[in-house]
């Protein structure tokens, strides 16, 4: 029972979550942590029960031991370490988004297809039981011909002019902010649950605060800090709030999604609506546990997650029995359970998880919906 | 307590619910139907109650005893009655679209007004509670400045090409049907609760059944009767099934609205919600007596319909104590307890229902959708 | 067309209710309004457009032009209202509850049938479609076995010592206020649907408040009004905040209900679920249009009030299209439809609506909850 | 950083799901788990990667590098190894219940004392955020007096009679099924969060299907497994398939319980409204991030979970951001957390988490209910 070695770059919000879906497995050691300098990596490794601390992120890629990296830094650091990964040869999860600009995306993919080694981009979305059901269930083709889909994903965390994260600022989090950082997760769902790319868009970006007041020490995202309203400084913002988008997708449907981080008493709420010929799926991430079926001749349904419900295929997505709610912290588990197979068996086969091709797809979208809102023009996805 | 006397031309889905509406005020008397023809007419009045029967419209309107007319009739004859209605001084209140285009709809807000009659359109949805308090509570300015606004009206009644109704075919639903039919009550509440005109349109029409098969004998509208396959004719449809809109407001918030009649499972859900600096509103119509108000710094509220809750110049539009839902009926009965107040009141000052300015504002809104979707280009409204 | 004479004795919270669900007949007109002194009986006919006003109910039921009379008061008055009614061979439909006793109940049912008068009470939430619908499930057998009915009915309107209505006091109210008012329509509604008669009870009755505050003046019930601390006097309070109760039915199966007039935030809601054999139902009377049906091997169903879904004899319950909320009001206008066409149709057959004995019957699971309570003990009903 | 080493017993649904709570702190090391005989307990460690197998549990308990053993057997297996582990003065976390009555209770609760052995039991819906949430209110005050507290706890995999389990049958399960198995948890919960103990029952416990068909194969409880019917054994049932349960408090507040197995659609809902004077508390386990607060003078409130509206003590139940979902895994995690830091820190001062007090405490209810169904009376717990 010799276990697989891990190394975690990054110890911000997704680093723990990422260690502790991985101790969950059983066979995964989390052997090493990498951070920006020595201190705070030897810090953050003991609170954290992390044998090593590195304080360069060279020298953990360099560690022997390590076979797997989880690349958790700020979304500007992606493509670096990513890139000197695949270059050590060794397997890489990166969280979201693979990098700042599909010209990026598209060289680590080539990279890392080159390179052979298992590449995987953390979209957990993806893996509730009830998104793995929605997409069996359409595979399927019981649904027939998709009419529209439509949804939002509304998140108020930077609501005031006082909130402030790295994430506002070009320069750390990429041109694109709102629609980057949730908008990214929106679209991965979308076309992973329809199994139809969308080809074209048309974006109206909106910023409702031009300046923010920032702070003089970080906070983390999401972290309901009230920050007493010293020591600001006020700072030029170019990044979205928000984001209105309308798409195509390849069969023809049509699409729409309103992307937001100003929207009150909206915490993380992923919401999608999709519109078959045979019935509708409505799904909302702040309730995980319930997928709704619109009917048209017979009465609506709603899905509790429940192994003996679900297609078969879908239920190693699911642990506990029915009514036991599964939440977000079973996303990175399931999606690393899946990896871990599968270097576990020697890398065969097709991944049954999101790679970074599908990182390297949600990057063109997002350029293209830039470039949209700057032309205010439709705009051909990968044009 | 002389009645006020009423005359109701048309019997399809509305005509019976303003006569039920009416009759409730116990203060007005719906002394005559108007139908297609005599035969029609005469059987429709007897199933109402109504003593009067006319086979034609301007009979209808030429009696003396009758001092307001409610058009009822399908969407292309809204134009003709409502205008020889005002042609004879008489009060007129229309069914919605106020006419088939936005050059038709001025005419009649300039004919109404130089006529002086008082003049109603039905934009029921406005007449609920909670929509009379979500306009309340943002006239007040609690709530700041308008971020995002966005929903949808979705709906599944068309959503087999087996489905067919007068309002599938240009010549009787004009140019646009989802968004001609339930579009316009969308954008009229929106404005409404808002205060904040729709200026700027980007919108997408989809027709998901290119032709459908029409039957030899009409249906009425949301009827769910089930037809058998046989004797149907294909006919190609130039009416959109659903349309995907972003727009902006004159206070420079974006929005973004979802229409369509072919959701399963969606039977009238007119769903909006409006995120503003201070607080988020959401209101669905399916479920009309709980307004949701999102928090960023304290739980979210959940309000039920309760006339000791909401502002007290709402409270009139609330008939039953706090849990006893009102619903679809209280809509035009409410607005009609507005305009027979003001009626009987002389007409003096503004009236505090929707009159036919809100609906040519609607249709102007509804033209530039249309001219949006054929130039794929952003377009003013009213320009 | 003559239409059928109506009286009205009460102008409370439910009278003009009464008047305002006869008026959209079309065929029943409301001739005269009955109040416990001329003046008050004057000026509240006018306010509700109402010809004819008497001080006295005696002269009312004497007025040879009415037909029909609904006994609207205070419930201590019911019995001996509506014995006088039946005496005078006029049709009578009471509020409920029937009478303050089992006995007093008894002797209407009795004196009803004797004079053969048409005799109705108003367990209106029996009139929702989707309890209809729930009650035609049932019968049709498609569920099986009864295993388990559970529910309540909370409200909040006495909550604080300072809240006061002659329903506390036993005088006007009768020695039951939570169960008399509100447990009895529970109660009603739950025999309707299952068709299973609760033969045997076991009641824990409950008075939060031992002394109230009277005011001097008098309020609605519900009306949400806050009063001033001023000028009230303090009484003993003999009647239950609220109860909780156990049941067994005829079949076998058990039950338990939650009767509350002191739940904050709780307005209105009646709320039961029955537990069958191959499927359950849940349903919340303050979201009146959606009926949760639970199922073990498929996903479980919710079905929205939609007059194609629902079985057809309930359709006629059902007056706007799917997705049109129908409401309270309905209750009223749907027990009054069936009571008149019977009615209009000479009185012949078994009545589809709740009569007099389902008033009796209620008063007997009354009584019985009052024995249990003071017995402690397990209690027959009508034994 | 040397790891606590722990011991399972038992590796049915509980066993696994403690290996992985445990294995998310990190500081924790499960060496060994203990199973019905040799080959099971060496084929399990194996699926759970655990190193150490013992097909006894007394050799288990023995294991000199252990030092905390869970005890996840069947129901009447707690009590003798829950006895031996803490003859080894060893610290011990049992599953629920304790044991199979109160006598066995009260023996462990003094035995562990004696030997000051750490201790505690598995209630983990303590452990929600917004359990904890509405624990700290109710501390706090500010909701003032409790008046009723009522709710229910709802299953449907055992509603056919080709449902079996263990937990049907005396001889494993103990003499009481729904109560003693889900019951447990609705008053352990109920009376964490209230503080305010039950002192007396009223219930009537029903068995649905006298005799069931029992496989010659066991399943796994809510596994959602069907069956083909062949093969069964037809045994009779004297256990209780469901429960209606009336009660008071210590402080005179009264309650109400439904306690069901073969409710439809229900899959593991614990549900509960506790109404106080100043507000109503409404938590559904099924969607166990929304707290929802009902108010009689102002909007109802619906808190999401997010550590910046929570009591400050509260937070660390609390691991990822508002709008993240926990779920089920998160209760245990929670607990174990607790438990874990409290015998890391020398198990000082007084335990934060449930133990075998509050196990015992759940036995004199249980109890109690049983001979309330025997003699048909109210009541006394741990009389």
């Amino acid at each position: 029972m010799t276990k697989i070695k891990v190394g975690i770059i990054g110890s911000g919000m997704m680093g723990p979550i990422h260690a502790e879906a991985l101790r969950r497995l059983g066979y995964v050691e989390v052997v090493a942590l990498g951070e920006a300098n020595q201190d705070l990596a030897r810090v953050k490794a003991e609170q954290l029960n992390i044998p090593k601390a590195y304080g360069d992120f060279r020298a953990l890629i360099a560690d022997r031991e390590i076979q797997v990296i989880h690349n958790c830094t700020p979304n500007a650091m992606h493509f670096e370490i990513s890139k000197a990964v695949i270059g050590a040869g060794k397997h890489i999860i990166s969280e979201k988004p693979l990098a700042l600009d599909s010209r990026e995306s598209a060289e680590l993919v080539t990279l890392a297809a080159k390179a052979g080694v298992v590449n995987a981009i953390d979209f957990n979305y993806r893996n509730y039981p009830l998104v793995q059901q929605m997409h069996a269930v359409v595979k399927s083709g019981q649904l027939g011909r998709l009419f529209l889909v439509h949804g939002s994903y509304l998140q108020d965390w930077l609501i005031k002019d006082t909130d402030f994260n790295w994430r506002v600022e070009v320069a750390a989090g990429g041109e694109s902010r709102a629609v980057g950082d949730i908008g990214s997760h929106w679209f991965d769902t979308v076309q992973f649950i329809t199994g139809d790319p969308v080809v074209e868009v048309m974006a109206d970006l909106n910023i409702v605060h031009k300046t923010r007041k920032k702070p003089k020490q970080t906070i983390e995202s999401d972290s309901g800090n009230i920050l007493t309203t010293d020591d600001y400084v006020n700072v030029p913002v170019a990044t979205e709030d928000s984001a209105t988008i309308l798409f195509r997708t390849h069969s023809g449907a049509s699409g729409s999604c309103v992307i937001s981080e100003v929207s009150a008493g909206r915490k993380n709420r992923l919401y999608l609506e999709a519109d078959y010929e045979n019935g509708a799926l409505e799904w909302d991430q702040e309730e995980p546990n319930r997928l709704w079926i619109g009917r048209r001749d017979r009465p609506n349904e709603s899905m509790i997650k429940d192994a003996s419900l679900m297609h078969p295929e879908v239920r190693p997505f699911s642990h506990y029995p029915g009514g036991h709610p599964e939440g977000y912290s079973e996303g990175p588990y399931n999606l690393f359970a899946n990896v871990y197979v599968f270097i576990r068996n020697g890398a065969k086969g097709t991944p049954t998880f999101s790679t970074f091709k599908d990182g390297h797809s949600e990057r063109l979208i997002c350029d293209a919906i830039l470039k949209s809102n700057r032309t205010r023009a439709w705009t051909r996805v990968g044009a």
